[in-house]
C-alpha cells in the first residue's frame, strides 16, 4: 500500500466486495469443472484453487481484525466459515471479539477445542473475560490453568463482576509512575516501552502501594520543563475515577460528559486496579442502544442476518407469545360486549381507532418519562409534575383529535351521540395512556428493573383492553 | 476540594441536589417574610437572600460546565432560569453547548442580544457553528463581523455542512508538525504550548501547504528515541483520514471499528483542514441512537420535561395525526364487512388479534432489516436470502400460533370452520407482515430515505388494514 491509498471509511465496503469477488470467481471455477466432469481437470482446478486461495488469505491478511469480522458478518454461513479457516490461527482470538454474538457462536461452533484454547491464549485478562461465556467449559478451564498467578487473578475479577457494571468494561493494562520523580525521568522510563497500552492519554501517578495520588496528562507531560516533578504537574484534585462496582451506564455518561479518553478504576481503598477506556464505553453506548431498539422491537436479542429459520423463531417467539397473551385478553374484552356490537355493529368498526391511538399516545408518553429517567433527571418531585403534563397533554389531544373522530362517526353513521361517545372513549383512553406511559416506567423502574424494557407491550396491553371497554361501555350505556 | 473528594460518576446527582436543596431553602425564606407581611423584613431579607445566592454562585462555579447543563436540565423552567443568571456571563457559551436543544432554546429566549452576543464570542469556530441554529440573525451576523478572517473563513466553512456530515463535526484546531525535524524539535515545540487541543492524541504530519502526509502519534513521540527523525518514525501507510463530505455515520462506524481517539479530516487535495475528535463522534452516536428511539415512538425531538404542554402537543401531534388516518382506513376496511360481522359478531372480537400479531411479527422484522442496513451488510444479493428467510419465519409462526389460536377460537366459540379461518388469516397476514418488514425499508434506504424512520407507522397501518381485510374477507367467503 502505498501513501496514496488511504483508508477511508468505505473502505470496508470495498473490502467486503473484493472478498465477495474471490470468492465467486472461486465458485465459477469450481462450476466449470464440475461441469466438465473430467478428471484430468482435477490438477488444473486444485491449482487454480489453490492460487485464488492464496489470493484470499493475502487479502485477509493485509485487513485489521475489526475489517475482517466486518466481512465474516456479512457472509452467508458457508462462505463465513471458509474465509476464517483462511485467517491465521493466531488472529482468530482478536477477530472473535470483534464479531456479534451471533456470529461468533457460529465460528465458536466450527473450532475444535485445540484451535479455540489457542485462540483464547492470544488475549488479554480483559479480553477473554468477554470471550469466557462463548467457550466451552473445559476450554475455558486448560486457558486458566495456562496464565500465570496474575493473569488468573485478573481473570478471575474480571469474570466475577456483573455484566452492566465497570469491572466488566475495564482493562488492567497500564502505566503508572510515582510523584517524586522529574518528567525527565518519566520520559525516558516512557521510551523503554515497545508500545503504550491502547488509549493511554494519561499515567496515573501511585504510590508505594498503588494508592492513587492523581493523574499526569500526556499533554501536562509535553507542555512542561522536564525538569519539574510530576507532583507539581500532576492533578490530584478533580480526578475522575471509578470503582469496579459503579454502573457501566453512570460512567458512560461521564466519559460522555467531561468528554473522558480514559479514567482510572480503584478499589476502595483508592488502588488502583484497572483503566477504562472510551473504546470500551464507546462500544457499550453502542450495545445498550442496539439493546434498546431491539427489545422494542421484540428482540431478545441481534440475529445473524444469515440465520436460520429456526434460530429467528426462537429470538422472537417470547414477544409474540406475550402479545398474544394480551390480543387475546383485548378480545375477551370486545367478547363481553357481543351483544351489544350485533345491535349496533358501527361499534365493530370504530372501536380499534380508539384503541389504536390510546397506545399511540401512551407509547410517546412512556418514551419521554423513560429517556428523563435515563438522564436521571426524574426525582419523585418531579413524578407529580410530570403526570400533571401528560394528563394536560391527553386532555388536550383527546378533546381535538377526539371531536375530530367524533364528526366523522356522526357523518358516517348519522349518529351524533355515536359521535359523543366516541369523543367521550378517546379523551378517557387517553388519559388512561397518559397515567400507565408515566407510572409503568417510573415503578418498573423504583422496583429496579430496566424501564426501558417491555414498557411498551404493557401499556399497548392496557390501551388496547382499556380503549375496547371504555368505548363498547360507554357505547353499552347510552346508545342501546 | 481536596484529594479526597474524588469526582465520582453519582457525584452530578450529589450536586443537583445540592443545587435544589439551596433553591429551597431561599424559597423557604422568601415565603416566611411574605407571611409575614412587614417592611421592616425586607432588609434581613434582601441579605439573607444575597447571602444564598452568593452561595448558590459559588457553587455554581466550581462545577463542569457539563455539570452545569445538567443541572439546568433538571430544574424547573422558573428555577432554570434563575441558577441561569448566575452563572457567569463567560461561561454562558460553554454552558449552551452542554444542554438540549429544548432547554438551549429556553435559555436563548431569556437572554438580551448583548449577552448572547458575548457568550458566542467566547467559543471557537466549530462550537459557534453548533449554536448559530438557535441564535437570531442579527446575533450571528454582529458575531461574525467581531471574527477575524480566519475564524470567518471557519465559521462559513462549519456552517456550510449539512448536519450529519463529517464537515459538521469537525474541528479546527490540531497541532501539525514537519516531518524532516527530529523527535526532540517537535517535543521543545510542544513545551511552548500553554496546552494542547482537547484530545491530542496525534500530531499530522504535514507539508509547506499543509498537505498530509503522514500522523505521529503521541505514543510514537515518547516511545522513540528522541535523535530520531519525524519521517522515521510517522505512520504513513493506512492513515484513516475523512473529508468533510463524508457522512457522520460512516464516521462514527470507523471509530468504533478502528478504536481512534482523533482523526484528520482532509479536503480533495489531501491538505489538512481540520480534525474530528472522540468526544464529538460519542456525542453524535447518543444523539443518533436518542433520534431513532424518540421517532420508533412517533416524537418528532427530545422534550424538555418541564416544557409546556403546548410544545408537547406540538412534537407530538405529527405521529397521532398519521396514526389517526392508518386507523381510519383500517375501521373503513371493517366497515367494509359490518353485514358478515352482523350475522357472525365473534368475528369482531378476533379481528383484532390478527391485525395485532402481525404488527408485532412485521415490526421484528423491520427491526432486523433496518440493524443489517445501518450496518451496511444488506447487498442486493442479500435480499432475496433475507425474504426467504422472514417468509420461513412467518409461515412457522403463522402455522404454529395461528393453529392455537385456531383451537381457541373453536374451543371459544364451538365452530371448527371459524377455528380454520382464523389459522389461515394469521398465517397469510404473518406472510404479509415478513414481506412489508422486508421490502418497505430496502426501497427506502434505496429512495434515500433513512430506513430507520417512520416504517413501523407504515407496517402496523398494513397489517392492521391487511388483516382486518384478509380474516374478515375469508369469513365472509367461508363461513357465512
Amino acid at each position: 500500500m502505498t501513501q496514496e491509498e488511504e483508508l477511508h471509511p468505505d473502505d470496508v465496503q470495498q473490502h467486503l466486495r473484493e472478498v465477495q469477488d474471490l470468492l465467486a470467481r472461486q465458485k465459477a471455477v469450481e462450476n466449470l469443472v464440475s461441469q466438465q466432469d473430467v478428471p484430468r481437470h482435477e490438477m488444473v482446478e486444485s491449482l487454480v484453487h489453490k492460487q485464488q486461495q492464496a489470493e484470499l488469505a493475502a487479502k485477509l491478511e493485509e485487513l485489521h481484525s475489526a475489517d475482517i469480522g466486518y466481512i465474516l458478518e456479512a457472509l452467508p454461513l458457508e462462505e463465513r466459515l471458509y474465509v476464517w479457516n483462511l485467517i491465521k490461527a493466531e488472529r482468530d482470538g482478536e477477530v472473535l471479539l470483534e464479531v456479534s454474538d451471533a456470529v461468533r457462536e457460529s465460528l465458536i461452533e466450527s473450532m475444535a477445542p485445540a484451535e479455540l484454547k489457542a485462540a483464547a491464549e492470544s488475549l488479554d485478562a480483559d479480553e477473554l473475560a468477554d470471550l469466557a461465556p462463548d467457550l466451552p467449559p473445559e476450554v475455558i478451564q486448560d486457558v486458566f490453568q495456562s496464565l500465570d498467578p496474575e493473569g488468573r487473578e485478573q481473570l478471575r475479577a474480571a469474570m466475577s463482576y456483573p455484566e452492566d457494571s465497570v469491572g466488566a468494561l475495564m482493562v488492567f493494562d497500564m502505566v503508572t509512575v510515582r510523584e517524586d520523580v522529574s518528567l525527565e525521568v518519566v520520559l525516558r522510563y516512557l521510551r523503554r516501552f515497545e508500545e503504550l497500552p491502547d488509549h493511554t492519554d494519561k499515567l496515573f501517578v501511585v504510590d508505594r502501594e498503588d494508592h492513587l495520588k492523581g493523574i499526569l496528562t500526556l499533554e501536562c507531560l509535553l507542555i512542561n520543563d522536564p525538569e519539574k516533578e510530576v507532583a507539581e504537574v500532576m492533578r490530584s484534585e478533580t480526578v475522575i475515577s471509578f470503582t469496579p462496582e459503579d454502573e457501566a451506564d453512570e460512567a458512560a455518561q461521564a466519559f460522555e460528559r467531561y468528554d473522558l479518553v480514559s479514567a482510572p478504576v480503584i478499589d476502595s481503598e483508592k488502588r488502583v486496579i484497572g483503566r477504562l477506556t472510551v473504546a470500551d464505553v464507546v462500544d457499550y453506548i453502542r450495545e445498550e442502544s442496539e439493546a434498546e431498539i431491539l427489545s422494542n422491537a421484540g428482540l431478545r436479542e441481534g440475529e445473524d442476518i444469515f440465520a436460520s429459520v429456526w434460530d429467528s423463531v426462537k429470538n422472537r417467539w417470547a414477544w409474540l407469545a406475550v402479545n398474544l397473551v394480551t390480543a387475546f385478553v383485548a378480545s375477551r374484552v370486545i367478547g363481553l360486549f357481543e351483544g351489544s356490537i350485533e345491535k349496533l355493529v358501527a361499534l365493530a368498526a370504530l372501536m380499534p381507532i380508539v384503541a389504536g391511538i390510546g397506545g399511540n399516545s401512551g407509547n410517546q408518553t412512556t418514551t419521554m418519562i423513560v429517556r428523563a429517567i435515563a438522564m436521571g433527571q426524574v426525582e419523585p418531585s418531579a413524578m407529580k409534575r410530570l403526570l400533571k403534563k401528560e394528563l394536560g397533554v391527553a386532555l388536550f389531544n383527546g378533546i381535538a383529535w377526539g371531536g375530530l373522530l367524533g364528526v366523522l362517526a356522526w357523518w358516517l353513521y348519522g349518529s351524533v351521540s355515536l359521535g359523543l361517545v366516541m369523543t367521550g372513549a378517546m379523551a378517557l383512553n387517553l388519559l388512561l395512556a397518559a397515567c400507565a406511559g408515566v407510572i409503568i416506567p417510573m415503578l418498573r423502574e423504583r422496583l429496579g428493573a430496566d424501564p426501558a424494557i417491555g414498557g411498551s407491550v404493557m401499556i399497548t396491553a392496557l390501551t388496547d383492553s382499556g380503549g375496547f371497554f371504555i368505548f363498547l361501555g360507554l357505547a353499552t350505556l347510552f346508545l342501546l
